[in-house]
């Protein structure tokens, strides 16, 4: 039962601002893609809204705390590790490395949600498949 | 019956890039933006794609030509014109001008369409009720 | 002294995502875009990075709480509250209504730096101009 | 002396709008991105406007036509073609295809410039070594 997993990617002009850098909301833009990847990698269509999929998983929490700046085509290693299981939400950190060195640390708490049938989104238990894919990560997981 | 619209906004901050200009792809963001206020000026709900409301403008092609850079808190005004209306489709005109020069052109085509009931998009004819609020710019509204 | 400033503003088309919603990252975009408002507001052209202006704000903490949706369309007034001004940091919340309903809660910390002449950043005491123009929010003021 | 490149991206969920399609606008990220990735495959350090670095490529004229949407997870290749090269400037086509079929067609003109010492921006020959690594695609290579 994977507790973490990875991405790598590149810092693209169009995520810098004037200041030069990579721009701090689009740091959120990569824990997602980061999740998404993880999901796939478990064979799980999860976040998904696509007619007739009705889970999904709208985020209740996100921060990132940042230490050093990415610049454009940075090579960047984009860490996700499983930080918290509840019945109905599941808590994410993302560890962003370059060359090794931590420069920023995100984030993000996901609700399970459905369709409520009239436009809203209903709180519902991880289903099982789902569950049965995930476990907390070990505290000596959050190596600097 | 319309044939124009303007708004004016500033520069937002993430909107530039390393460039120090607004990014070239961004102007598309504001075009959509000053499309969307023209509808709402109209009374007219259409770009809609919450439940129930099954129109919407899907673009078929788009453009636009830079004169002169857009910078962090410029103030620009966004002027649509309506350039062509055929029976399934609208074509706008953007002209961004700050302080009275024109820096950007852009065009875009959309289409009228309803949901096939499969996921897909349907081209159908312009309602009537939005064709009667929707009126070609005559020739001399293009001023420099 | 102001403690406090809002601007309010609607959720473009481009700005939701296929769940219909506003994306969570973008409520980012909208606390920056606050923030340079409120600077605006008080004749400070503190956040720029142009040639010649070197003091900038990067941000080294953020966060946001989701309790509602936000869709096309709605108006959105965001809040900005100080909360804490340090030597060389500053501390703002925000708070995004929907007709009088709370739909987020932000907080960014941001640290005052110059440029430190070979493309780095370096931490500064906030200018006394600025800090002469901005005061801690009181407690009463973080209402519902 | 290559005249194409190409990219293979997925579509991530930030990119999709309440549609439930890739947003029109974030196509020309794609093409920017996929732009970058063919200078550095020629070792070509071109789009950089760090410190030092002089040579940029701002975009004067843009278009995009649009066949077919691109979804959420759809895997897409992304094919740049150098259509035009004068002294000045270059003229890319992109194809955007899933699963061999053609969604849609870009096509970027960006002018070679240095910076002009006060600010703005100052026209100039493609460098000799950018040229002697670039030339254009034969017409057979506009394939469908």
């Amino acid at each position: 039962m994977p507790s973490e997993f990875s991405v790598t990617r590149q810092v693209e002009f169009h995520e810098t601002d004037m200041a030069g850098i990579m721009h701090f909301a689009n740091f959120f833009y990569w824990m997602e893609a980061c999740e998404t990847a993880f999901y796939r990698s478990l064979g799980l269509p999860l976040i998904s809204f696509v007619p007739g999929k009705i889970v999904g998983w709208p985020r209740v929490n996100v921060g990132c705390a940042y230490r050093a700046p990415l610049r454009f085509n940075d090579t960047v290693v984009v860490r996700l590790l499983v930080k918290r299981l509840t019945t109905k939400s599941v808590t994410y950190v993302f560890q962003f490395r370059k060359e090794g060195v931590l420069c920023a640390t995100g984030e993000v708490t996901a609700v399970c949600v459905t369709d409520d049938g009239r436009g809203g989104m209903l709180a519902q238990p991880i289903p099982e498949d789902v569950r049965a894919r995930l476990q907390e990560a070990p505290p000596a997981a959050y190596t600097e």
